[in-house]
């Protein structure tokens, strides 16, 4: 079955618990709901006893950055944040309803966020480009009483950060040491390398679509100021495929076609290459494996190791709304990363990591929480 | 089981139609979802093919009159916005989320609806408070190319004309030549006083809490200024119960406990009480019928005769979204109330209408549109 075939009339479904009759109508509904009205304006609280906002979570994105292929607008976004709210559900059991917005206006999603949540028991931000998308996630985390998680930037992170911790135990190399080449310095790219900089990592040498990111650069976001001091290149001129001679790891958060197997050839013994640009990969697994890859990681499902933020985003609300806490910081983060790549006794080149739907992954990140 | 006992822990639930595994989650999600973002994209239409967007209404208020229990806030009015949606899918067949708004401002709630809109096949707006519903409604409805309807008005305005239509047959009286006192004009009352007053009654006596409603009034809306015109009433110093010795109906659309039986002694032959603020009534149905009431019904699910928009919404949404209209006009009103009438072929005084959970009634109403 194709994938227009899967979402034609929807994915998705609302259910009731309760079979409404004749004799339980008066309890569902008026005059009973007034009882459960009283109650929750009485004690503000109750909201998560007495309605279903407690395991609900909105999966919002302004169509902005969808997978990778850009500014698709609130519809293009739809089908996507549906295929996630299934994923919410299948995976980590959680109830979870795609929201679009209609503006691509930082301070209009955000007002319109903190608007509609006391909808919602959390909120999933989804899909919103960079630097917006920092801004945004700081501003609701501040604002909003109820977890709020930019599944781009720290689903990916941590997904990266757990295929790492397998690959170099495969590869027999040390994490920390590692030269790391990063290509994309977006949602992802940003979270990915902060995150593996807190883990350790001290080779990083960090890439735009401009070229080295450096403190110098045009125009530098407030992020990428940041993220120019983890790098490891001495000179900003040095160009990505420079880069890539000799080094371990290659991590793609960018665009498709973006490298040829003569750049894996100049990489060092048992090159890692996480070619994770959706759909199309920044080089395809058949072309890296021709220039020598020992591991090949893409975001797809229908390669071998899938390094998605699926593996992270349904067990991250699963713990979140279980054990009603509100953030998730650098320090879970790396704790996640690890309880994940821990389900793999023994990773293997072609098996680094539990598959998406392998039930195990949601409740080993929930409790990692 | 109470009310309470029947919340706990939410009574909606979003589920999946597909039961992902390893073998569709390429179809499900990534890469295949990009399929159906292209198709969206490429023609905007197809969002309502490839999602589930074609049969889901948004349930939204903003708290500030929730059922009869006035403004209750976002939170207080999620535990009702449930409820319905319970009846949208249980009776409608039709997927409905609760949103609720945490924000009381006009200009607010419009803008945060526009930027929702994309999500959704429709919009049912709820418990939101007069005049500013009105002006709300109508702007959206410019706006948006979806259904707007705003339940409070047009779900309450045709079933009080689907019972007035049984009740007045039952009692033998001619409903356009009726003396109908109203009282009551929020969201309901305006709707139901302009939908009677199209249907062809002549005999509208109209107060709100102030007494009775005329074009000299002290700081009138848009709307009283409207109903005034519609009002019979010579002497706008009448009093409610004074227009009431000698009515054939009352209509009660205010609030609890406004009335005696001593008031409806004074109501003339077989005199017909809708007492239908919620949850208490204006007058309890055994203290209406010690005033010796012919026929009475409230808004209630546990007494005879419930006047209840739910006999409407969820057929009315059912309608629009199969038939993919965009509009309820005040034709198509009266229609759907002489539908909702005409099930109960030989109506009584304890028997005006068929119930709520009665599954001919969406369709009825769905095929009347």
């Amino acid at each position: 079955m194709n994938s227009l075939k899967i979402s034609t009339g929807g994915k998705l479904r609302v259910i009731s618990k309760i079979k409404v009759n004749k004799d339980n109508i008066s309890q569902v509904y008026t005059p009973g709901v007034a009882e459960v009205v009283k109650a929750v304006t009485k004690n503000k609280k109750s909201i998560n006893k007495y309605t279903w906002r407690n395991n609900l979570v909105a999966v919002i994105s302004d169509g902005s950055a969808v997978l990778g292929l850009g500014n698709q607008g609130a519809e293009g976004a739809l089908p996507v944040m549906e295929a996630k709210s299934v994923l919410f559900k299948e995976l980590g059991g959680v109830n979870a309803i795609p929201i679009v917005l209609n503006t691509q206006d930082k301070e209009e999603i955000i007002k319109t966020i903190k608007i509609i949540a006391p909808s919602f028991g959390g909120i999933n931000l989804e899909d919103i480009s960079a630097p917006r998308c920092f801004e945004i996630e700081e501003a609701l985390r501040q604002e909003l009483d109820i977890p709020v998680f930019h599944d781009d930037q720290h689903g990916a992170a941590i997904a990266i950060l757990a295929g790492l911790i397998n690959a170099t135990k495969v590869a027999g190399k040390n994490l920390k040491k590692a030269k790391i080449v990063v290509s994309g310095a977006g949602a992802a790219g940003v979270a990915t390398i902060r995150l593996l900089h807190a883990y350790g990592c001290r080779g990083l040498a960090l890439f735009d679509s401009r070229g080295g990111i450096c403190t110098t650069c045009v125009n530098p976001t407030k992020e990428k100021e940041e993220i120019a001091r983890m790098n490891s290149l001495n000179n900003p001129s040095t160009t990505l495929r420079e880069a890539l001679r000799g080094a371990d790891v290659f991590i793609g958060l960018s665009v498709g076609n973006l490298l040829q197997s003569t750049d894996i050839k100049t990489m060092g013994n048992k090159p890692i290459v996480f070619a994770l640009a959706n759909p199309i990969p920044e080089i395809s697994p058949e072309e890296a494996k021709q220039g020598g890859a020992f591991i090949i990681g893409t975001g797809r499902s229908d390669f071998p190791n899938q390094i998605n933020n699926a593996l992270v985003f349904p067990g991250v609300f699963k713990g979140l709304l279980e054990k009603k806490k509100k953030e998730v910081t650098m320090t879970m983060e790396i704790k996640i990363a690890k309880a994940i790549a821990d389900l793999i006794k023994k990773p293997t080149v072609n098996k680094l990591l539990p598959t998406v739907t392998n039930k195990q992954v949601p409740k080993a990140v929930a409790k990692a929480i």
